[in-house]
């Protein structure tokens, strides 16, 4: 197994946490520095070149409401979770708490079943 | 938001928790079917055309051992994790341990934090 294959399968297990912990976040309005220094502090580490794309894609697929305002010198583009966006997050948060639920007895280090199962 | 659009929300949030159900699972040794099984009955459903493929990816990384055997009349493959296979197991289960926790704070229904961050 290659490094390469090992950071993807890293990735892969990122790539849904993060939209769900950024729908989580824009709860609150952020514009992308207080948002990605918001995850930062949960212990969530996300580069801009991954965040920014990710936050004008959940944007554009109308999940998030943006407006341009003044702050401390410069326009910056506030974000926050749109009446669908919202909806998705319940959903998705549902979905996660199921799957997590799932997963947990497969991870047990010990496990009271045979090594095979008929079937 | 399309339901294409939601779907593939969805399947992120998936792919990366069927790795580790699939490597939680193949420390028992399992062929496909039984391992589908153990899945569904855990709770996680998952179709053939998703999960042989899978675990096919998985074998030739050499996070699994593989042998055919005689089973009931007919030869089986059995999979079941290698010693690389417990490895990343373990890893990939510390990562994804460290993402909830991040990520509980940032879904819950109430923060006490103000509506915007300074910064």
């Amino acid at each position: 197994m290659t490094t390469a294959q090992l950071d993807k399968m890293r990735l892969e297990l990122r790539r849904g946490v993060l939209v769900l912990a950024v729908l989580g976040s824009l709860r609150q309005r952020h514009y992308g520095y207080s948002l990605r220094r918001h995850l930062q502090d949960a212990g969530i580490d996300i580069d801009e070149g991954t965040l920014y794309p990710l936050v004008r894609r959940l944007a554009d697929q109308g999940l998030l409401e943006s407006e341009w305002q003044q702050g401390e010198g410069r326009e910056r583009r506030y974000y926050q979770l749109s009446e669908l966006g919202a909806e998705l997050l319940q959903q998705l948060t549902q979905e996660w708490s199921t799957l997590n639920n799932a997963l947990l007895p497969l991870l047990q280090p010990e496990q009271a079943k045979p090594t095979e199962e008929q079937g």
